[in-house]
């Protein structure tokens, strides 16, 4: 089991890099490539567009890769998920492709290409208390397939996003077809007005609208609303499922914290 | 010329209203109706979805008034647009309905139903320092169609959107038909990164796509990005319209600021 690390968005810490590597090499069941891209810096992203996408397409068309790890989210995929789908050489269809958050454009962006693409932690997650257990849960799932890193609740066929993120890739050319899916929904760091704005957009789309079920995930560092907004994200997003037809389906299992599950978006489990 | 404030969205201040109340008994040209709903608090509302949609429906059906002026903008006129713009009554046909920021909500859903709406300043401006020639900018264009009070390069037909407002009308039911419109834009507190997906996300749109051009207004009280996001947000609007085939056409004289103009959603000037 060969995994490579790349940052389509921003520059991953060289001590979550050197934690991940003393990590795999106690667990002895894989290898671990973090490619030098991760530490480019080129303002907010992990180097130019260019490098990004490079390294990108270069662990992709490589055979001895069997995972292409996302190293962290913050900004930035979208740029160059439309390229890093086009002219798929074979060898990137036999990976799994592994991140969450903003890795959302490139999950979006894959799957439509026929790729098999997992919501699951990341490096970057090393920096959180604890963090090891979520890194460890995404190397069980990529080394093992074991069941225990999955959200629970999952009928397939699945998908997972970032809420902000899935709104921001709605209309574009990487835009998934929703239709029938168990749609999970996290977010982070999102006033509640802006949940509120952004389920008024997300459940207004009519591929949205197609799906099988929406879960809210966690809703981590809600910035105080001043007024305080007056209901919760569960509420909010109770209202806007019920405004648009869409059966709620309950909490999920996800979220930026390091009990955030694996969703394989896959079509069957 | 008598105006009727309501609000759609968010509480306004005793202290704004009064300071209203005064300028209009020294202008001497209009008479001014400050609907009680405004002073209303629902937790982030003025009054809840029902109270704020019933007092802005009173004032539309009302012959007596010639213009409905939004008197601040926040979040949650969405919560109420499409309502407010079903089933007219003909009275609603003869006014002008003026505002800005997520006044757009409304701007929208009113343009399309062959409403007369304009972009422009709002009661609550008087909050911003010599606030008063805001708002006399806006009374003048409603008083007389003061040409002075208009963005100077208009090209008809013209909009103007606050950005992270118009990303959240896309594929929505309120979306307007781009074709051939003069598109301004501008926004306030938010980060460059925050900039470039939204911008990511409008320009993909292929409604948007047809506007003959996009002009960039002020981006008022963009947070510190950490890193420094490593360009500005000429530089990022100029870049995804290049991306997008977007004509781009320099500055717009607006934003959330006092010097903020007039821009009517007309066909002529």
């Amino acid at each position: 089991m060969r995994i490579a690390v790349v940052a389509p968005s921003c520059t991953l810490t060289r001590k979550a890099a050197d934690r991940l590597e003393a990590l795999v090499r106690e667990r002895r069941d894989c290898d671990v490539m973090i490619h030098p891209q991760c530490f480019l810096v080129d303002g907010h992203f992990a180097g130019p567009d260019e490098a990004r996408l490079a390294a990108l397409r270069e662990v992709m068309a490589d055979p001895s890769f069997d995972v292409v790890w996302f190293a962290r989210g913050g900004y930035g995929s979208n740029r160059i998920a439309e390229a890093a789908a086009a002219d798929l050489p074979g060898e990137a269809r036999s990976k799994l492709y592994l991140g969450y958050s903003d890795a959302g454009f490139l999950h979006a962006a894959f799957h439509k290409a026929g790729l098999d693409v997992a919501w699951g932690p990341m490096p970057t997650d090393f920096h959180r208390e604890a963090g090891e257990a979520a890194v460890n849960r995404a190397l069980d799932w990529m080394v093992k397939r074991d069941p225990l890193a999955l959200e629970a609740d999952l009928q397939a066929p699945a998908m997972a996003f970032n809420l902000t993120v899935l709104a921001a890739l709605l209309g574009t050319v990487l835009e998934p077809d929703f239709s029938g899916v168990d749609l999970l929904i996290e977010d982070v760091s999102e006033h509640h007005y802006r949940i509120d704005r952004t389920m008024f957009h997300v459940t207004a789309n009519p591929n949205v609208r197609k799906v099988a079920r929406l879960r809210l995930g966690r809703v981590g560092d809600i910035p105080d609303n001043d007024p305080d907004f007056g209901r919760d994200e569960l509420a909010i997003v109770e209202e806007w499922c019920a405004r648009s037809g869409i059966p709620f389906g309950g909490r999920a299992d996800i979220g930026h914290d390091v009990l955030n599950r694996v969703v394989p978006f896959t079509t069957r489990f």
